[in-house]
């Protein structure tokens, strides 16, 4: 769940030799019918996606982004010279980066049930004129890895040297291992879990509640700029809070106030700094994200449960045939270093090449995003070494 | 900050011999003019207060129990031999428990600025023959305190045995011996801070926004039954996540679905039962609590500072005479150990008697409020030991 609203604003791309420069995004239209996961069907989709750096004769040094819960398929570069922000994992992907598009053919997409230009319940229903809204189908972590899946074909990708994701996107990175397992050669999931705890459920339904329940949200019909911003601002408010740790906040913030040079001002109105980080956080989420799209993707991440899917999270796995690097982070605790670790040792029960990193930060869940040499290390040296060739004994 | 809404529901107070019994609330009314720290101020207030055994002839058994941000008065026994539950802190007050009422005089009183019969926003402002509402004056942990001081000399305690508090209530405590030292043998602190990190005031800022941003709120102007149920339902969510922990929502709710032999529902409604208990959390709080009233309460919480009011936390247990037991929760991350035990470590360094104990839980902050054996001894044991005997040296 990238905190996109706080990568810090750089120097333009062009004066970044380690930026893939400008980029331009595109439209992947797929116009035959699409059949979802709970049994509801599009007749169609379009998943907005960026590429860097060129796919190979052999087709197969093409890595796959997955983006988090607020995150798009604007992952590197920018999209205009002087835009002020470049793309949310700008400092990962490019010339000579960990990710380095001087090698690899890129990919990131905009998930299925999105609102940065890939179908979802902002898009306009054929049938009635007006946005889906709560009549888009029921989206799931295994719906936006099938939807990427045919963008990839349609990109002539032959095979996947890698996926790569932190938190939803480390969700997708696995579902993909098990879905497409001759297709993808490494995953790489970071911040992530195979299932939510009680407590990650509790937060999302309290963000989504807060959209629900505004009048705003009109049962889901809407158009975007009438949304419920409040009920939206409210949720994002809430939730990053969970990105970050306390530590973090008490570095960056601690208790200063603002104005009123540190006085004790008596007022509802902002007092402490970090007051005003959260509510500036809540106004630039509305202004970018849609609420309908926020309670889909909210409900596929809570209900991504491999364990529950598949009979056992062993079984789950039994198919995947490529090798697993998982990150997690110390700070983290949405998806805490445990359920991380869970993932390795359900994989190497399952007789699979896994393994697991622990990276020490206080950054809390939103490491996966910010500058760290020891996860560029890792990530650079995971997607350099030769896949295991795998041999079928069974012959 | 307790979850009254979680108290089980016992046996009726008769059928127990270590209940207090069928108790009754009284109000004191203090018919003066009172000025808050914020230099604002009131004609008179009343307090809403339960007593329980007998204050002795030497008026030097009293104990003050301090409640937390959504607490209240009734702490103990039953309003009627058929309450569905017994007062907040039963478990811990009543004849032959550890707060023993047999042999103390035990008095809790609705804090000033809140919603359960003290004067608060919610109060009727003569001058407009309604509500307050935020034209009541800003309250603090030590205007909350001074008023409580009122109601004890009314009451005709001499001397506090000791004064007892949790989260808020730990606040209270710490305040007492700061403001009163000569009247206060012992405090006793559980899972509280001397002030609160970034993340604790960006929580409480949340649940204020959801309030505020209400249409219901109204700027602070509507009648109860009419007032920001939706913010508040919302706050209170939010809020009581932070009361529990991971482990114990794990424990108690995992992911284990509503209904449909925990098949996969597509819907926006109530999936996962941790859904359903975090509803019935707001809807049960927005029926007993006023929204101003969570604005001003959390507004002391955040205020709340010693290290800034008195120049350095040293500084501001300077005064006390006390001795001081402070009880923290290995799992309790709204007001972790380390902020607990910084408070004894400060004391000490002020030269002042005072322990720390630290309690391994799972049960996170709310932990003070449930059944623990090591609790009660450590409560009951600081209780009856003979306070240290002031020997003033510099004569």
């Amino acid at each position: 769940m990238p905190d996109l609203d706080d990568v810090p604003a750089g120097a333009p791309a062009v004066a970044d030799p380690g930026s893939v420069g400008v980029v331009a995004s595109r439209d992947f239209v797929h116009a035959a019918p699409f059949t979802f996961q709970s049994g509801q069907s599009l007749p169609g989709f379009t998943l907005r996606y960026e590429t860097y750096g060129e796919l190979n004769a052999a087709r197969d040094n093409a890595i796959l982004i997955c983006h988090a819960l607020s995150g798009d398929h604007h992952c590197a570069g920018r999209h205009a010279t002087d835009d002020r922000k470049p793309g949310w994992w700008d400092n990962l992907i490019g010339p000579g980066k960990a990710v380095d598009t001087r090698r690899f053919f890129v990919i990131c997409s905009n998930c299925l049930g999105g609102c940065v230009g890939s179908t979802g319940p902002s898009s306009v229903n054929p049938a009635t004129g007006r946005p889906y809204g709560i009549a888009f189908p029921f989206v799931t972590i295994r719906d936006m890895v099938r939807a990427q899946k045919l963008l990839l074909d349609h990109l002539g990708v032959a095979t996947l040297h890698a996926a790569i994701g932190g938190s939803m996107g480390g969700m997708q990175v696995l579902q993909w291992g098990i879905e497409y397992p001759g297709f993808v050669r490494r995953l790489l999931a970071m911040a992530t879990t195979s299932r939510e705890g009680a407590q990650a459920i509790a937060f999302n339904e309290v963000g989504r509640q807060a959209i629900m329940q505004d009048p705003a949200w009109n049962q889901g019909d809407y158009v975007r700029e009438a949304g419920p911003r409040t009920g939206l601002a409210i949720a994002r408010m809430m939730a990053h809070i969970t990105y970050v740790s306390d530590a973090s906040m008490d570095r960056k913030f601690g208790r200063r106030k603002k104005g009123t040079a540190n006085g004790d001002a008596y007022t509802f109105d902002i007092q402490f700094e970090v007051e005003s980080y959260l509510r500036h956080q809540g106004q630039s989420f509305i202004n970018r994200f849609d609420a309908n799209s926020y309670l889909y993707i909210t409900r596929a991440l809570d209900q991504f449960d491999l364990a529950h899917a598949y009979g056992s999270v062993e079984t789950a796995f039994a198919p995947v045939q490529a090798e697993t690097l998982v990150v997690g982070f110390t700070s983290d605790w949405l998806f805490p270093p445990e359920q991380n670790r869970a993932i390795v040792h359900a994989l190497l029960r399952a007789g699979k090449r896994a393994t697991y990193a622990e990276l020490a930060t206080d950054l809390g869940h939103d490491s996966f995003l910010l500058e760290s040499e020891d996860l560029y290390a890792l990530v650079r040296s995971f997607l350099e070494r030769e896949a295991a060739v795998l041999v079928d004994f069974s012959i």
